[in-house]
């Protein structure tokens, strides 16, 4: 067993020279490769170090468990999001949605999906659990700003919830689509959309006075 | 390989002799007990027979394959629902989310559930996929009728789209359940459907004019 010291290093800042930013570049694109194929539970170190072609005592170095690797590696690719702004909510959260279902519906995305769900929701897993856990609300920290810009330019009011309303419309979208292999159309997506939006607009399930955790 | 012929056939309506339905509701049970303990892959009829206390032979009569006997037990638990109708939506869902909720907190109900949103919904294994689907769609199919009544009395606009209110409220609730053994408290549930049907009592994702698929 190896001990787990605190939540994951992130991968920025660890050293900010340009061989090693490949390498560590290189390293995370095998390790989701290597996820991609085989899962986590038969994801081997080895394997990950010949095809970056790095010592496998550089990987040690870096990345002393499996887990943290792993979770690095989706990190890396769950970051890469952007939040969109175009002045319309329901638009921005289109844009979100599309681009998610795009990711995700890859041999390759859904695999990667499958780790973070069904692997990194094992509670016998307890390192890859607590990293994905917190790996799920960092990215749930980021989708809020989608909804925080517009209370921020009055188009919502100041009290809705962003963590309910961005569960209502990702959860049966993206839960048809990992359990299914279901694609939701882009007419069925926007109506979803409006329909939550439309109830955030009008005061539905708005936040109490303390926020729920 | 087995034959599948036509949709799979339902348990009530089979014979209805006294002893015959006993013969059915023990093996339905005892094949839910089995799915539970070793999922549906390791899955074996003898198994089942040997607890319901059962020839194999009449087993395979009733149940030509694996699938189809375990589809239908399935479904005698999913068919025991009702639909509430306290003549306030809201109220209604509640009891309905918190059902079912309840019923997946088990482990017994997350074996199940695993049954059906995992290996049910595994492309290779064209049989048990395609009666989960249907089971799936029944279950839909009688979730509607919340939505209908509260349409039918007026308390709803008449294109309120019933799957797309249901897919939003169960989604994020089922899912966090399902994928991260996450149940969502009675405050959050209430305020998750509220957002969703204010949202529909103001004619947000109304239905077009044809009816999605």
């Amino acid at each position: 067993m190896n001990e787990v010291s605190g939540p994951a290093r992130r991968t920025v800042g660890v050293r900010t020279g340009g061989r090693s930013e490949r390498v560590v570049a290189a390293v995370l694109e095998a390790t989701l490769a290597e996820l991609a194929r085989v899962g986590f539970a038969a994801f081997r170190l080895e394997e990950v170090a010949e095809r970056a072609k790095v010592a496998k005592t550089t990987l040690y170095r870096r990345w002393p468990t499996k887990a943290q690797l792993v979770v690095d590696a989706l990190r890396s690719t769950a970051h890469d999001e952007t939040i969109p702004d175009t002045g319309d909510l329901r638009h921005d959260l289109l844009l979100m949605i599309e681009r998610t279902q795009k990711k995700m519906s890859t041999p390759h995305g859904r695999a990667i999906a499958r780790v973070i769900t069904t692997e990194g929701a094992d509670k016998d897993n307890v390192e890859l659990e607590a990293l994905c856990r917190e790996l799920r609300d960092e990215i749930r920290v980021k989708r809020r700003q989608v909804v925080t810009q517009a209370q921020e330019a009055g188009r919502l009011p100041p009290d809705a919830d962003a963590d309910l309303l961005l569960d209502a419309i990702y959860g049966g979208i993206m839960g048809r689509l990992l359990r299914f292999g279901e694609r939701t159309d882009r007419p069925t997506c926007e109506r979803i959309i409006d329909l939550v939006v439309t109830g955030a607009e009008h005061g539905g399930g708005a936040a109490p006075p303390k926020k729920r955790k």
